[in-house]
């Protein structure tokens, strides 16, 4: 008679029957055994196999695909390339700085390690085409959950016509995901989209709503409860966001030149911006598209996590009022006048009240290192 | 009157007067004060730091910098291009796991870990172009030693007229850098040397000499104690490797097809193209280029050393006699024919003595996470 006990993960339902350790995914529809280590499988093992998952994930209408020479396996991945200018982004993902396992599952690391990427090829306007993939892991890791992180990397990577070429893998003490994306611009004028366009009068727009990530973070570690639909999109605002790839390209279609994407939080992105175009920025709080479930359930909070939460991922972005205005007519995204860019308070971002009164915010955006965050 | 002690270090002379820690570096002609950890500068203040150091080392009379249109300092990079295919590699150099501190100093650590990719672009027969830097380090770090890491890397990237162009820094409880190199065919034709393209009755042939880098490594770990200038030159094979780029372009002109660089030692990366090029590989251990200076001081242990040591990154690759021997002549390289490609053994490098005899190695190429390897 097999003998056994069961627990419940943060993944699903896990198994110990006589030697077996099995763990079933509701979530996938799935069932894995654990049973092998990556220190098992070796460094080639683990690279063939996902070698393999990225081969499978290949769609050859995807323009990415076809143009591509050399896949994984080789020194070095090639493609055909026909566009004017190319784009190179870098992000690192790393446990306990960038995420945890505690609150982001697996499949949620693959995918968001890959969105923030995305979200760079975004904010310039361009066409993501190509990423390279690097991961770093103790050599106890189960196997069966880096292939669980890689499917929701190719499941993104799908969706936005994006082939993954290479890669290496190394082991390290605690996992990093490291990607770099390759693009495209659009079409031969080699426009794009960079943080240091701004002029004097602009209108400070975003994309969709802010604060959801954050929120759902917060719901994630288990902080405050609320009803079960908020607590839904909330969370998946947190753990799946799609970067706003047609979206960038369509506001460098439209005429704007300016652009930055939320990862750290609006003021700290914007402040990027500002000492880039050497202007100020002037942002009335009571405009801030906060997300109706985060302006709902966390009242006093709401403001804070929206301008400062990060991990939205919308597009800041500055132009004229009639281009933002026009722009807004052109697609399902909501777009929102937040303030304006000025001459006056050079590289500084300052917050007033529907009076016009200076508006104090408790907290900054996130930057490493720095022993005075809180 | 002025207090304190002072001490040798692997980068310099260690003054500490007062309250003063001082870093004296006559191999860089310069004096540094350790007076701030990446902790104290923050994130935006070491990416600033860094990428002007990247912006002073532009050069305009090379075509990558020439062709940049966004350096870092914004979401992604972007620069023009004009060839037909693209190409990207990426490796991690992970402290402690590719390399150590104790043998490696700050400015080769930054040469090398540019170095890898590099010569991943040399073996495609590529020209690289760009780079992005992801830097992972502990907080505690000094500032200082950052700049010299990255100064080595400068030094390189110059050297090979390669832009460093975009980048991140993060948080990590050891230091890593991973880049990715982009680069591009050398003419329209969009040639590459691939490690599928070997054919039965291929001659295989190395550039250079073998078994220096590993030797360097054996002398810096303090083991074999030889000879002055033997020991500079060793040393330098492991500390500054230079990738055979030019080579590699030689190579792919003159009709090669196929091609890998020595990365974990020749016996495991000839094992790739047997692999991909489904063919076997008869190497005869007597016509390994073995470096003279490792043959001289290492006695037994020298051939050992050439076949699976790693780290020389010369390039392994194979071709009709012929084109090898008439390469030979266009070049100031070495270029050693070893072995050839057969049709037995698929897969398999079979290492054969002069009297075409088995030949027993004890050691194999290196391989992360094996819990076998020694």
């Amino acid at each position: 008679m097999a003998r056994g006990f069961f627990y419940l993960t943060a993944l699903g339902l896990y198994f110990n029957i006589d030697k077996y350790q099995i763990l079933l995914l509701p979530r996938y529809g799935r069932a894995i055994i654990l049973a092998m280590k990556v220190s098992e499988l070796g460094e080639f093992g683990l690279i063939d196999l996902l070698a393999k998952m990225a081969h499978r994930s290949r769609d050859k209408q995807t323009p990415a695909w076809q143009q591509l020479i050399i896949g994984i396996g080789d020194d070095a991945a090639a493609w055909h390339s026909d566009a004017a200018a190319q784009l190179a982004t870098v992000d690192s993902f790393i446990q306990d700085v960038h995420f945890s396992l505690a609150v982001t599952p697996w499949e949620e690391v693959g995918w968001k390690a890959l969105a923030i990427n995305l979200s760079d090829i975004a904010a310039m306007g361009g066409v993501p085409r190509y990423a390279v993939v690097s991961l770093a892991l103790p050599e106890t890791t189960e196997v069966g959950y880096i292939t669980i992180l890689y499917r929701g990397m190719i499941e993104l990577a799908k969706q936005a016509g994006v082939a993954i070429v290479g890669g290496d893998t190394s082991s390290a003490a605690q996992l990093m995901i490291n990607i770099t994306v390759l693009g495209s611009t659009q079409d031969e004028k080699e426009n794009i989209l960079t943080r240091s366009g701004a002029r004097a009068g602009d209108k400070i727009a975003v994309t969709g709503y802010l604060g959801a990530a954050s929120a759902g973070w917060e719901i994630l570690r288990g902080k405050p409860r609320i009803k079960a639909k908020a607590t839904a999109t909330l969370k998946e605002a947190f753990l799946h966001p799609f970067p706003r790839i047609a979206e960038g390209q369509l506001l460098l279609k439209q005429g704007i030149r300016t652009a930055i994407d939320i990862s750290d939080g609006l003021c700290s992105d914007l402040g990027h911006i500002c000492r880039a175009s050497r202007l100020g920025a002037r942002i009335e709080v009571d405009r801030i598209p906060v997300h109706p479930e985060v302006r709902a359930n966390f009242s006093n909070k709401a403001l804070e996590l929206a301008l400062s939460g990060g991990e939205d991922y919308e597009l800041l972005f500055t132009g004229r009022a009639e281009v933002v205005n026009r722009i807004r007519g052109l697609t399902p995204c909501p777009i929102t006048i937040v303030g304006e860019m000025t001459l006056d308070k050079r590289g500084q971002v300052t917050l007033v009240d529907s009076r016009g009164s200076p508006f104090e915010l408790s907290k900054g955006g996130w930057e490493h290192f720095r022993e005075t965050q809180s």
